[in-house]
């Protein structure tokens, strides 16, 4: 079944003020977030390459000690094992890719 | 460099209809569409994986024989080297996500 619905996927509350949909491809894990204005992700890394895109809103995003805000048309990459955090300016609407799958986001 | 604005990457009509710009991450390519309304790309296959999602519009997407009319909020898994085709039912911007990089979206 190629075709879905975000909408349809179980919705997850992962830390305060980010609840996310997530969709596993196999090799990908799609993580559709809706965010809380003002609500932070604290600095973390992970072994999974990293793409994030801002859909909706303003989001300030910190890479590997550089800070930039994130609107659409504006993404990031982080690379595996790199050091990064944030902060929804508005309410915002995110979608990260993770490669290979976040078996932690399997719910 | 993680931060990359869509509007600086180089642009290139691939097909009528259909202008991308195109980010290659080292194991993905993430192809950012503008479409014209009523552009159709025919059917075709490729050993990529590909993840299509509609950022704006309404884009009517053929998978394996299936049609449904993607707009935000309803993406599409295209495994490799399954059929898939489509027409932009408005004026459209498209993501497509490739995995592995399209060595032919290097332009």
């Amino acid at each position: 079944m190629p075709f879905i619905s975000i909408g349809d996927l179980n919705e997850k509350e992962i830390i305060p003020g980010y609840s996310g949909r997530a969709m596993h491809t196999g090799t990908m894990t799609y993580m559709y977030w809706t965010v809380d204005e003002g609500a932070i992700i604290p600095e973390h890394a992970h072994m999974h390459e990293q793409v994030a895109t801002v859909l909706k809103g303003k989001f300030e995003l910190t890479v590997d000690g550089e800070t930039q805000l994130l609107e659409p048309g504006k993404v990031a990459v982080i690379p595996p094992n790199v050091k990064h955090g944030g902060r929804a300016v508005t309410p915002c609407e995110l979608l990260d890719v993770f490669l290979p799958e976040r078996e932690d986001y399997k719910f």
